[in-house]
């Protein structure tokens, strides 16, 4: 299993419309192929700060998921909301 | 729910210790009140990076976690394995 915590600090004033764009990329990905988990957590201290964690079968899933017509036209959205972002791919130790 | 990321950076060949000492604690905090989920990953690209990802029942059981006897004992000892560490408390966004 491939574990991905993608965090994403947005822009000021972006949380609202974040959330919007991130419900289709959510409902899409979990339909795809090899997706265990795939969830957006806000972060409970600092505003504007999101993490996406997901579980995958395995690498070539979530490549798959890269690829995937709605990762690539969502996050090119999204990216324009973002101040900074951090993506951390994971086995279990 | 409540779910923590806690990723940490370790110094140069700490590797194997952390993960001894870690084992311990996983342990212990798995058979604490309110503990769903606490589970060690490491980065599948850079050597030495590791995350815990938890989630917990409420704020009041991550607390108690905090003041176990196991996690201040253990932790205390982990810091000295580490060269950074970068933690977040997420609720579902």
């Amino acid at each position: 299993m491939i574990i991905v915590v993608a965090k994403s600090i947005l822009k000021e004033g972006k949380t609202e419309e974040f959330k919007s764009l991130t419900r289709e990329l959510i409902d899409e990905t979990r339909k795809e192929k090899g997706c265990i988990e795939y969830v957006l957590y806000e972060d409970t201290e600092s505003a504007g700060t999101f993490t996406f964690i997901e579980k995958w079968e395995d690498m070539d899933c979530l490549e798959a998921h890269f690829q995937s017509e709605h990762f690539k036209r969502i996050g090119a959205k999204v990216k324009e909301l973002r101040k900074s972002r951090d993506i951390n791919i994971y086995k279990e130790a």
